[in-house]
């Protein structure tokens, strides 16, 4: 049992991982190429792991490869995609119709919220009121959307009223280095609340598939805040 | 005479020129260190260019680097962004207030619109119907936003019902290289016929800039087809 | 039977394929995201592959991946690593002492050599005499780095005297999409002699491995010529 | 006074500043526009870029450009190189003949220098023996490689014989970002001596050119230690 293939995230969407390259033991492998040996064993595999990722050698990671299936509201893709190395396949709302399938916070935050990362509801805003204002904001949107179509407009004219916190999906496919810097600045306090839950999750299929690799990033690699991440690494590191 | 600064693009778009570097000159100085030679006057140095142009060797190309100012429509930044060796600064949604401006087509497309690159209204099409319906959709999403807003809720989150025809902005920095491959892909005639009109205008600043290389490439580096551009590689090949 | 793990190339260079990932289902796969459909059996998928190389649509083949693990002289490892948007660990002359491993060549060939492709001998050229000149190079520099070491000096010193035609090793991992790009420019006659062998050998992998994306760049995406790649191209599209 | 327009480095070797765009006013251009405000003086924006950098909010270093010749040994080249996010073209030896010029160290360095810094020659390495030896082994290498020209051989294959310490050139265009990336990896005290004083000598244009930059980049994004670049720092931190 190496993990999940697919890990549920927001209301209604995923991360899937469809295939995967390489592991713990292909760092290895790629590492001990420049000095021409292999594998060393657990202990010492591990150990070369995490001097890597101590001192920034980072070329080895590239060798893993991730592939995932994801969907998630355009204005997370948004933030998604200017991770530039790695590759992108989206489903087109030109050649399709969009799905009505939008995102609704499970909780209303304000712009100060000291606690960032907490899914907790501001307590000065009124959480029902928002929630029917986004949902007929959506009803009317998607309304316009079936009109236009109805009137014989093309669907990438009709899109315009489209919002952006409809789901969109996409292939993703992502190695390990590029991986650990998506989730070094994703899942920190500082990026939005929704990407940081994507990012926890393609976190959660890299302590999976990459234990050594994981728990050296945990100790030595991670530079944000975030409550779950920051757990675990203190049970790493009291370990 | 350099050409323009700033070229408006569809209702209330524009790319504006902010700086540039390398130039003609530049490309021949990149490809000739690989000779060990400099300038050998126009006739030859516009005879390097077109020559690797036909080659494909593309590298010395990518030494002379633009960096632009864009105002577009999300839809089309979201196409944009795809070409992902270029550089993004993006105006945030999360840091400022989005404004009341959204892109409203002069023309309605159908799906089978025969020629794509027209702005021509399709016959079939209530276009004063589709207009008002368009009006009326961002007119209850900005509505619904600057409500949100009112409740106390974070930009980030009032943004979801914000439909992808609203305008963004952003900086985009780019070689000469990469440029090229943006108008051949998105200047063609399969690309949407908005960021057509993006890639025309930034056609237009490679022309003005780098006249040896902008001739060199309609005749044989461009591979779409895009009304204005084949006349202007006809008076090109017929000179 | 999937093709060979291992294909030597030139007198003591080899590729091999150490993983991959994706294939040509993967290819389909990750293109029928944007219509929002999956396989539709083979016919239809060979179509769509080759349909997506006719159309320059090729985001689709960065999905698949594969690793090499690689033998070649250092002059070719240089041109090799121009190649930008793949990964690479090489082994270290700084931490390793350099093999007795050299490249000599089966014939020397002259500066205007029509055929480029051709491994005959240059029939102006004393090839026995080059290959002594060659040998005896090869020994007193090997020599001299000895000395070096038996001085006391630090490899990564000792090693400026090493000729670019010494063997060196490195692990690569590259996406389809950028493997036809490589096998593009570096199978081409154009292409120095000894890295066209090492693109014929990766195409060889690209073949046994992504036979339907083989046979469509092959008809639609080859631009270069080479003997072996054109007799398969005339193969195919008799067929 | 914006600097120097050449460094040079090493015996015969240089860094040659070709021409520049952006620099501090265009980091805080392209930051801005997230925010869709400008300049905010002086103070404001020196500001913004330590708080930049300190918060690894990279990208708007990108849109500032640097274009550099470099002349280095090939040895220096192969470790330059492995910065994939940048432009090179280099002098190539299949189309013009090797010159006779080669890094000679002013100093031979032992395995285990402890100051892997020092130019200091190491007390047990017997320095005039070893210069003697480097000298002849590069006579010996280009007399063969003058030979086999002379028995008509082409010159890319005469070259096989040359060593990595034979002097190359090469245009680089890089932006501010990948620029820090590579004084950070190459100025540090593991990177190879020689190539530490090209990352000293390209400090030098970035501080010349970009000051605010510099110094936000030597208190915040300095990573590595090199008595050079750690005095400056000293220096700055106490003012």
């Amino acid at each position: 049992m190496r993990g999940p293939r697919s890990i549920k995230v927001l209301d209604k969407g995923f991360v899937r991982l469809v295939e995967f390259m390489g592991g713990d033991v292909g760092v290895v492998a790629a590492a001990r190429v420049c000095t021409g040996t292999g594998s060393k064993g657990e202990t010492n595999d591990r150990r070369l792991i995490a001097y890597l990722i101590t001192h920034q050698h980072l070329t080895p990671f590239e060798h893993s490869v991730f592939k995932f299936h994801v969907a998630c509201p355009i204005f997370v893709m948004r933030q998604w995609i200017r991770h530039r190395s790695s590759s992108y396949n989206e489903i087109s709302a030109r050649y399709t119709e969009a799905k009505d399938e939008f995102y609704a916070p499970r909780a209303w935050r304000t712009p100060d919220a000291r606690d960032k990362q907490s899914s907790g509801a501001a307590p000065g805003v009124d959480q029902a009121r928002c929630a029917r204002l986004l949902k007929r904001a959506y009803a009317e949107a998607y309304a316009a959307y079936r009109q236009l179509l109805g009137l014989g407009v093309a669907r990438e004219l009709a899109r315009l009223v489209m919002p952006v916190g409809i789901y969109t999906q996409f292939y993703w496919t992502v190695n390990a280095r590029n991986l650990m810097h998506f989730i070094n600045l994703r899942a920190d306090s500082h990026a939005q609340w929704e990407i940081q839950r994507y990012a926890e999750a393609l976190a959660g299929f890299l302590a999976a598939r990459m234990p050594w690799t994981w728990e050296a990033f945990l100790r030595h690699g991670w530079t944000g805040t975030n409550g779950k991440l920051d757990d675990m690494k203190r049970l790493v590191s009291s370990a």
